[in-house]
């Protein structure tokens, strides 16, 4: 049965007020990663990602099946994806992190999903041509964090839609208006493509199945906001007689400009993008929404407030060891450092990171057409 | 705006009791195809196809506009197709030859769509490898029926979703439940591949102005039942900066069993399929529903009925000449002939038929690559 959600505030086309993460825990029915499954994975990873460890991925699906699998030397594959409806940010990097951990780790073979199709069909300003272009720069980003090439197949919804448009009408022939309106809050006025694109996203999870001709195992790391297609996804899978694939879910990251989900359609100062200039980065990064209080006087002597600090949580999922985590919590919160403090470091690391980033963007440039998704190539790796 | 029916009994998946179509060409906002319109047509064509003559074709949109565009020398295209639930029946070559006349009088292009995905997510017992095969043997009747394979272009829905899937979302853009609820009579249990499918039947109608880069005038010959698709591609295209495809409807043929249209999914003695031997062809017909009274001595007396007679529908649609036809009648008003007289001048020309176009299908075989869709040949012929 599917777990409807009455009246859906959380979904892949909106994120409305404060996260409440245990309501949604609870309605979507997700289960907590305990630390005991954490240490499962660490055994077969040898090791621990920080996003893993500090619980940003914090919610599962079927992941201790997953583990079985793997731990019984059965191949699986990862999945996740980017819908391109612009510039890649900071926010988008969370799932792919970790995506790329598990692929360096078990030597995992990922589909990565550019759903063009779904971001024209909800954008009602972008273009069939900007969106593909979108989905092509946004590939770049995908290629410049250094995903192996050998590994990685790159899925564009209308590029190869010969390849998932006819499996995804296996899903939509089980799947009702009800259902979609239930789950996404989708209604009569939504455009017939909007209703019909679950459909597509739901594919990738059991292409590989279909090519290879026998039942694959399937990990997808995503953000939160993605999960009721998957809930659709594992309703409708075992009834064509695959796999449910299993789900690990990341929180997501705070707006700089203090917002719940960062999100470049609110304000393009609520996100660092990859492309941003080092100036426009530090800028942003100076204005930013922290935890900080009234006057320096009251930091210094109650002390800072790190869980609603958007430059803390920057610190936390992408830009500080253990180590340094731990310090600049402690000094927070005790008033020996001030927010400009944390501003400057953060500054320094984030500055070098899309320096180095963008420079590895020029040069996947030319790489590209060798992430297209090849059926062969995924037989191959799979077999 | 669109003319939605408000209870629609009239749609592509299914046709209740008799067909009025007098209500339906109100409710669709049709228009007659009058004498004069023949007349211009007989001018531009030196000569009419029995089926228009005898107005088995009677309704139209926008037929005046497109014999305009005809007469000032501009091409056109012409779009038909099939949707391949079944093995090919009589009553689907109606729409096809009148099709095959167009092209041949003015060597105008045919796109030919097999809907396979239509109806995959239509009947819920087909499978898509079934339909596909199912696709695929429909389109050597299309071949036997001697195309021009220079100018014709099949598109496979499945296997050409690359080029019409991205199409296909500028139309689901625009169209909402609402309207497929009420042109189709879809409701909150359809599946969300059939709320979609209309907007991959709209595309054939724009594609080759999108691969020409400019506006080309497209006439669409079809059975009244396909019209519902194409009052919404006509409300959506001209948004999007495409003309509105010129339309021409068939009336149904009647069912040998006496049923409104001939519908193999009531019975399989309802149609003759292209691939029945000759043994059954001929069995279909002798059992057939006729014009006939209680016994021969009334019929002597009071005369048959053609108007309600299967038998003649077939010599009207398909197997008699002008002269034949009205010798069929008057002798069949006045009681001269009897049924078993017309079933078996109809077994005769039927099985001539079947045997000729059997022996050309087998030959087909062979030739359906060639028919497959190419954008360069169809750039080719319409530039």
């Amino acid at each position: 049965m599917l777990m409807a959600v009455r009246k859906p505030l959380f979904t892949p086309w909106g994120v409305e007020g404060e996260i409440d993460y245990d309501r949604i825990i609870k309605e979507f029915g997700l289960e907590i990663i305990s630390d005991e499954l954490l240490s499962k994975l660490s055994k077969l990873a040898k090791g621990l990602h920080p996003l893993l460890e500090r619980k940003v991925f914090f919610t599962h699906r079927d992941l201790p099946w997953l583990l079985s699998k793997i731990a019984s030397g059965e191949k699986f594959f990862l999945y996740t994806g980017r819908g391109p409806s612009e510039k890649t940010h900071l926010g988008h990097l969370i799932p792919w992190i970790v995506t790329k951990w598990f692929q360096e780790k078990f030597k995992a073979p990922l589909i990565f999903q550019f759903t063009d199709d779904e971001k024209f069909l909800f954008k009602q300003d972008l273009s069939l041509d900007k969106v593909k272009s979108l989905a092509l720069d946004n590939a770049l980003d995908v290629i410049a964090l250094g995903f192996d090439e050998k590994l990685t197949f790159f899925l564009f919804d209308t590029m190869h839609a010969d390849l998932l448009y006819p499996q995804a009408l296996r899903i939509a022939k089980k799947v009702t208006f009800n259902t979609v309106k239930a789950v996404f809050g989708l209604n009569q006025s939504s455009n017939i493509g909007q209703i019909f694109f679950t459909s597509m996203q739901a594919v990738p999870a059991f292409l590989p199945s279909v090519i290879l001709g026998k039942n694959i195992p399937c990990l997808i790391p995503m953000g939160l906001d993605q999960d009721p297609h998957f809930r659709i996804a594992r309703d409708v899978l075992p009834r064509l007689g695959f796999y449910k694939p299993a789900c690990m879910h990341s929180r997501m990251l705070k707006g700089l400009t203090g917002s719940a989900k960062m999100s470049a359609s609110k304000s393009p100062n609520d996100v660092l993008f990859l492309d941003d200039s080092l100036q426009v980065a530090e800028r942003k990064i100076k204005n930013a929404f922290t935890g900080g209080r009234e006057t320096a006087a009251v930091q210094r002597s109650k002390g800072g407030r790190p869980e609603i600090c958007s430059i803390f949580n920057y610190f936390q999922y992408f830009f500080a060891s253990d180590e340094e985590l731990s310090i600049i919590e402690s000094e927070c919160r005790k008033g020996l450092r001030l927010c400009g403090d944390c501003k400057k470091q953060l500054i320094e690391k984030v500055l070098k990171f899309l320096e180095q980033h963008q420079k590895a963007k020029e040069r996947a440039r030319e790489k590209l057409e060798r992430f297209f998704f090849s059926s062969e190539c995924l037989r191959k790796v799979l077999s």
